[in-house]
């Protein structure tokens, strides 16, 4: 199919939708990138099987602090900038790009570096959601070198980085980001049509366009949509939809910690017979515990909505006294075998948890 | 003139006096540099005027925090790793190599990969002593770009950054440093033969070895060595040597700050009437005060030598309960203009000070 500003509004709210808290703000990237296809006319949107064997395609995105987003604006350039040192250090053309992740700013950002190069984006991304890090990503957890990676600041800085596996990338992209302000453009995990299609999560980027349609459509209270949101996520890659709390914000707090966002937020049930819900956050929503009761945890989706909207919350935007909904949705099956556990199982991120599907849990 | 593996123990032993606190201890990269010149050979020490105007030179050296210098040991391929990429961006092979500053480490990295590569190391670097931060370099303050610029970690990781201003690329590469252990190797200041003549301070590598051949032969105590070091720095680029205090270390402390060692030092006077004198450190010596006080400030040399042999002793490497000396000698006249004092001057170190030249201080 092909992406036109039209679809931007859609994608943005089903894309904050599956980034579970994280992903950076859609607001600003939404405007430039409506600016950029204005220009260029719709890019498209390549099914992974369309992809020749042979083509070359990389990750493009933001990495950074999400709250930084609402500050340090994204422009049209950087992605482009970033992208065209790529090709150059590659010496080679890209034939596509793909995202890192589906986000609000993440899944737009590809579509700007797209279209301002005359190339397809690929339906798909490297996480099915989106996560903190470089190494739980689809591509990293498949083996597929992360560098030769190029990145570009807010002020055209150009870095190029060549490192020896993904966790080591992970770290200098991170402290290149903390040192340029918070946030930066990479283009990283160069890799063949062939090898896309074994590493990817396919179809994500469709799926939050119809889930953004969805939504958009049925704006209304949270527990009102529970039952069709089962339907469509029931034909989707991803598992079981669950509503699992619902009340106001009573406390929420984040620091930029290693240029993560990492806090957490503590939700009072509406019914006084219901515990609070704790939700700890790393740049996205992570673990939702009711006391020391698990009720979802990374990798499958926590998201929280708008009560009366339904319009989901990036963390960055969550803020005390909202009216909310929590929901749970299992995450793509790829994350839960051993090899990705390894990179996005609880214990990665500091909790002394094992991860159980959410299906196995109880609410 | 050539330098072979005997001339080692001179050249670390001047550069360490002429450091001033940083630069890096020598020991690794003594042995390192030993080893490597056995295998081929003595290296040129050209004169910066026979540098040819069309020679195509750059700096290199290590960026960190000198604490990290005694336990992250370099190794003999960082340098030339960085060297190699550096000319394979450029496209161009590098005619001779000139050293950031010198410094115990710092001054015989540029020995060990002109030996490997085959090439010169200029007599002169872009200090004429040891500073913490790249836009501090002669280089950089005369407007050479420092980027495209190579850094090489500990792993072997290869980041290479092209930044507008050398005050970005101080930060990043600080940052990489402190994502990589705390020390790197970077090639950087790419520069014509003609630039390089404009921009250095001349001679400091044989001023270095001839410094440090005196110390080895004139080992004993400090206050007996004062006149005959006048006599030495009157035949040299740099001012007024004199020795500003002798005592015993009460208090020594630095910190990893922002990828830097930050601290202190106390030294009580010999002399029960002599009131202490505190030393602020940045990776060098950088204010020397007796109460209010100021004795000596950077950009002028402050030195803490060893009160029996007069052996210089690096920031990392003092201790409470040494026996000490503290000399203080005017920095080269480029650091007394202007545009030198604009990145160097005790403001620029978050110092409430005006710099005042060594020899309008009482003492």
């Amino acid at each position: 199919m092909k992406l036109g500003a039209e679809h931007l509004d859609d994608l943005a709210l089903g894309s904050v939708f599956l980034a579970t808290g994280g992903g950076g703000d859609p607001h600003v990237p939404k405007l430039l990138t409506a600016e950029v296809l204005k220009r260029t006319g719709p890019v498209d949107l390549i099914a992974p099987e369309d992809l020749p064997d042979d083509a070359f395609v990389a990750a493009i995105g933001n990495v950074g602090a999400p709250t930084v987003s609402l500050e340090l604006l994204p422009s049209d350039d950087e992605a482009l900038i970033a992208l065209e040192a790529f090709e150059k250090q590659m010496g080679r053309t890209l034939d596509a790009v793909i995202s890192f992740e589906i986000g609000g700013g993440n899944s737009l950002i590809p579509i700007m570096a797209a279209a301002s190069r005359g190339i397809p984006v690929v339906d798909g991304d490297g996480m099915g959601r989106a996560l903190p890090e470089a190494q739980m990503m689809t591509y990293a957890i498949r083996g597929i070198p992360s560098t030769p990676a190029l990145a570009c600041d807010y002020a055209r800085n150009v870095t190029l980085f060549t490192t020896k596996g993904t966790d080591v990338y992970e770290r200098h992209i991170r402290a290149l980001a903390m040192s340029s302000g918070g946030m930066i453009t990479t283009v990283e995990h160069g890799m063949t049509g062939a090898t896309v299609k074994q590493a990817l999560i396919p179809g994500t980027v469709s799926f939050a366009l119809k889930l953004g349609s969805f939504l958009r459509e049925n704006r209304g209270q949270a527990p009102a949509l529970l039952a069709p949101l089962q339907a469509l996520f029931a034909d989707s890659i991803y598992g079981e939809c669950r509503l699992i709390h619902t009340g106001k914000v009573v406390d929420k707090s984040t620091r930029i910690v290693g240029g993560f966002d990492v806090g957490n937020t503590i939700v009072e049930g509406f019914d006084a017979g219901t515990a609070p819900v704790e939700i700890d956050i790393k740049n996205e929503y992570l673990l939702a515990r009711r006391g020391e009761q698990v009720l979802a945890s990374v990798p499958d989706l926590i998201i929280i909505v708008d009560y009366e909207t339904s319009e989901p919350i990036n963390a960055e935007r969550l803020r005390y006294g909202q009216r909310i909904a929590i929901f749970a949705i299992g995450c793509p099956e790829f994350y839960r075998k051993p090899d990705a556990l390894n990179a996005v199982s609880p214990r990665h991120f500091g909790f002394d948890l094992d991860y159980i599907p959410l299906e196995q849990l109880p609410y």
